[in-house]
């Protein structure tokens, strides 16, 4: 089928045509900007994307072809059964997540070399595609099983989901329409394949339910949200089973209860909250109450009693699996860089669909503390496991540990390819509009443009806390600016063309009136460092505190501590702290300190804390995110 | 080769035959004393003795019945290669367990059903062996793979140094030599095969170290002892591998670094324990003072940074493995049943070659908190991991989680066999001899006769700490008999004949004298309930204590917790404990209660402890060891 040939799609363009990561179809409080909306013009967040077009990835693109993820392609498209298939079941999912973010920073940047990169794989998964739209290269090529023959376990549904993302990606942000073929080729396949009334089964990896929504409101077409609604439905009946005798049960697959019943998120990590984001999708689209009402107090309790104090996901290593409630060791730690970006799109999702603050809250608190830790700041090094605590004599058996530090590439490197694509699009999750006005999430420098208005927004964040905003054009009439008052920001101010305006932290301000040109915006988030205790039943946490300041956790890495104190054995002995810029640190950045011994009966001394996701830049030791209070 | 050929043999048997585990040829500071000088005549651990006898050994029969374990030997025995394996590779150690422990059992009971088992099973063990003396049904039978090929995963040689060891057992406590038979042909196999000089490997799990020292130890064949010194020395270069891609390292084989250079043990507990114990025995027979210095040190870390309160081993359930050091989590804890009796194993050789009574101590406490709490009350029903902390909510997704309660068997059901065989051999672990006198470890109500001494010792312990002593013989001249006085005994005190003996906690009273038929010793250990804190380095269990009394450590149990008392919330707010008669639990103990709270800010009320290797013994449901303190 070809995708000219569907009658819904022009009607489709104009709207989808241009924008970011999810587009409802269906109204939502917020409606998402387009990509060319929103751009980062400077400052912190602005030079990670930068190296994230320019190293990491560039750098990918080498480590796929290494990886001969490509080559794959190339032997499915041969049509020979029995060639040598190369990394895990996977791999496909992996270079099309890097292709999605090629897609998203292509759209930015209009890169030539992405260009072409985009031209040439394309072409070479369109050719390896089976006639009937079936695409997973691991079983098209190493024919050791019938198709969804170990469906748990072999991934073919979720690897065709990560090609429909990024040919969504690809569609919106150039109009180009050949990867959107093939991913209405495979939709189809999987319409013709699953249902109640055809294969009664789903993938053992949850992420089609996403894809399919994105698919739908791309070409309209309510086939695909229906198969979304039937993979969400299907699951939680314990159908799922492990081929592989590695001991999954159906609490690993999201599998042990129905999604709509669902009370905590469990299993697998990145399943979990993949399926759940998908869900959310579904329930936005179909306007299912029930099921919308389930996923937000899925998400409250996942914050409440699953979350560590940085975002990070998952506590348990078996499995990469989410804990019981309040299980949260620190030296445990898991949090898969994964996990806190799919985390990101499901709390996205919530946002546009609520508009309440606390959302907004949480995408930046993962952006900065549970998925920034997962690269270098030179792009070029990865961390699958962000962990919250490393001791002495950390032995790094497991290329994914904390002592192991930040890795090239992995085996399964789904981490590296999911952070480029969300540092690709980034600038998406930073605003919104409604027919009132603009609404904006997240600051830094940025031209932002919606809801009637256009804004420069100008701030040295997170390193300073007062942002700038500019009024370059706005129409006659009264027109609404929200700006996001985060909940950590006490004390904030805001001054609108010079009068005060009395906010709430933890909520939007709202101003509405009647901009001209040239009006200046004033907020003002008090970077005061703050000292935070944990929940009592988690226990790990007890008796200490984690630094914080604005939007990042703080950590100790044992290079930054003199006067002898010991990352294993310090103590604070007093909460009053002190914050000093620091110019010979990764090109300038504030520190905390705060008095401190090392236990049982050290020498004092003051601690250094800097941002935990800055850990590990330079040499690897102990590291805490959580410090004893011996005061 | 038949055992009667050989001539050191006959020569061996005077010392040997008898004996109980471990019988060092080698001159050590203690003797271990025979099957038939001590003898448990009363009291708790008799009945748990007795309940090992009638119920575990009666239904493990059953289980490895039904498993069809025996039938992988009849039909290795057929030699037919290709035919249905059942279970794991390594079934034939599970049985071979078993089947020592109905020997040591038989040996104390002369149980006729046992006899008839035990001859007919090592009838069927002989018929299954290979010429060349290799046994291994599972390469034998399935023969997948050759001999070897898969060393560090088929567990070959684990499987024979299991055999072996029910062989020792057999012949020490019958004379039988059937199966010592079979055990050298085994052990012959292995010393033409491996060596420095021949293939140079070992096998993934160790164990067979031991199994060789003890097979010298009867047999006096110098290469026993010769190649179990080559399995330690080849050990710890990092030569085995993970032909199953489950990721594990030379790490988890306790391969990474030489035994005698290893300062912490680490990866899979069982294995890194096990291997020390036979280095241990390998340093203690050779007099290699280096290795014993070294396994020493491995001994004195593990106990300060690698150990739990309660003497479990093992923080990580990935890989059943060590953690860093002082990473030990509750409610993370693995704690395999298997961990803590082979250090018991390994402690109980220690304290033979240098009689410190702190060997002593940990043997006990393993006993009854980490051992003890594998097995319920009725001897039926199993835990493999013991976890120090169970949460409301906790998932049993796992047969092992305490949240699951103890189970009847498993797929890898080592711990119950494990469990049996040590049970059944308990009594050997309570005396010792020395030329001087007699040294008793561990007490309780039994019949003990060694070093010129024969004593009737009485006590209700671990309930109450009087113990009394009676000499039913003595030489004439003078014994000294030592009493292990433990380490939290304070206050403590010694009546010998009437007259007061000054003693210090954590060393042996030792009285010699000119002893009398009818001399009476008492023994009296304060039983006075104490609160213990953790190392500052353990995170979860700051600003929280344990409850011990005598040699046991306490837990809550939310069956117990009256007045609202949540045990995910309770906190101790002083530590005043009282302690209480409680007839009505497990036919009568004492508990010990607490004043505590809710945190945040709950009700007050009394928390009710019992002896933590008791819970789980009535409904499961939440669970902690470590109590916050809210003082």
């Amino acid at each position: 089928m070809s995708v000219q040939s569907d009658p819904t799609i022009t009607a489709v363009d104009a709207q989808s045509l241009g924008g970011g990561p999810v587009q409802p179809r269906a109204a939502t409080v917020l409606t998402p900007l387009g990509f060319a909306d929103v751009r980062l013009t400077d400052g912190f967040l602005s030079r990670l994307q930068q190296e994230n077009a320019t190293t990491s990835i560039v750098r990918g693109q080498q480590h796929l072809d290494r990886q001969q993820a490509w080559t794959n392609f190339a032997n499915a498209a041969s049509g020979t059964v029995g060639q040598p298939y190369h990394g895990p079941v996977f791999e496909d999912g992996e270079a099309f997540k890097w292709l999605e973010a090629t897609a998203w920073e292509h759209g930015r940047s209009q890169d030539q070399q992405l260009a072409e990169w985009l031209e040439r794989y394309i072409e070479l998964v369109a050719s390896a595609q089976a006639p009937d739209g079936y695409l997973s290269t691991f079983n098209q090529i190493a024919g050791k099983r019938d198709r969804y023959e170990w469906i748990s376990y072999d991934h073919e549904i979720f690897n065709m989901a990560t090609m429909i993302q990024a040919a969504v990606a690809r569609y919106r942000t150039s109009g180009a329409r050949e990867l959107l073929d093939v991913a209405r080729k495979a939709a189809d396949h999987l319409d013709a394949t699953f249902g109640f009334d055809k294969r009664r089964e789903m993938c053992g990896h949850p992420l089609v339910e996403m894809a399919l929504v994105e698919l739908y409101r791309v070409t309209g077409e309510r086939r695909y949200l229906d198969l979304a609604s039937y993979f969400v439905e299907a699951r939680g009946h314990g159908t799922l089973t492990d081929p592989t005798w590695q001991g999954w049960t159906s609490v690993y697959f999201s599998d042990r209860i129905p999604v709509r019943d669902t009370v905590y998120p469990e299993g697998h990590a990145v399943r979990a909250v993949y399926l759940a984001a998908g869900a959310t999708d579904v329930a936005v689209e179909t306007g299912d109450h029930e099921l919308f009402a389930a996923m937000r107090r899925q998400w409250d309790n996942m914050v409440e009693a699953k979350m560590y104090v940085n975002g990070s996901l998952g506590s348990r290593w078996e499995g990469e699996a989410f804990g019981d409630p309040y299980e949260l060791p620190s030296d445990r730690g898991y949090g898969e860089t994964c996990a806190a970006i799919a985390s990101i799109q499901w709390t996205w999702r919530l946002l546009l669909a609520t508009g309440e603050a606390k959302y907004a809250d949480l995408v930046e608190r993962q952006l900065y503390n549970a998925v920034l830790s997962g690269v270098t700041l030179a792009g070029d090094r990865y961390f699958y496991v962000n962990t919250l605590q490393v001791r002495e004599g950390a032995i790094p058996y497991d290329d994914r540990m904390g002592a192991a530090g930040r890795q090239e590439w992995f085996g399964c490197s789904c981490c590296p390819t999911n952070l480029m694509r969300t540092l690709a699009s980034w600038h998406h999750y930073m605003a919104t509009a409604t027919d009132a006005g603009l609404q904006v999430h997240q600051y830094g420098s940025a031209t932002v443009c919606g809801g009637g208005l256009q804004l420069s927004m100008a701030s040295d964040y997170p390193w300073r806390g007062d942002i700038e905003f500019i009024v370059d054009d706005a129409p006659d009439g009264e027109r609404e600016l929200s700006l996001r008052v985060p909940g950590w920001a006490a004390g904030a101010t805001l001054e609108v063309v010079g009068d005060p305006v009395p906010i709430v932290p933890g909520e939007y301000a709202r101003v509405r009136r009647s901009w001209r040109t040239g009006d200046v915006v004033r907020l003002v988030l008090p970077m005061t460092p703050r000292t935070t205790r944990g929940h009592h039943r988690v226990d790990a946490v007890r008796g200490s505190v984690t630094i914080e300041r604005g939007p990042l956790v703080y950590a100790i890495e044992h290079v930054d501590q003199g006067a002898g104190l010991r990352v294993d054995d310090v103590a604070i002995v007093s909460t009053d702290l002190a914050q000093e810029w620091r110019d010979d640190l990764f090109g300038g950045i504030p520190v905390i300190t705060a008095a401190a011994r090392n236990l049982p009966d050290g020498d004092v001394g003051r601690l250094v804390a800097i941002p935990y996701f800055m850990w590990a830049n330079r040499e690897i030791g102990p590291m805490k995110v959580w410090l004893p209070i011996d005061a």
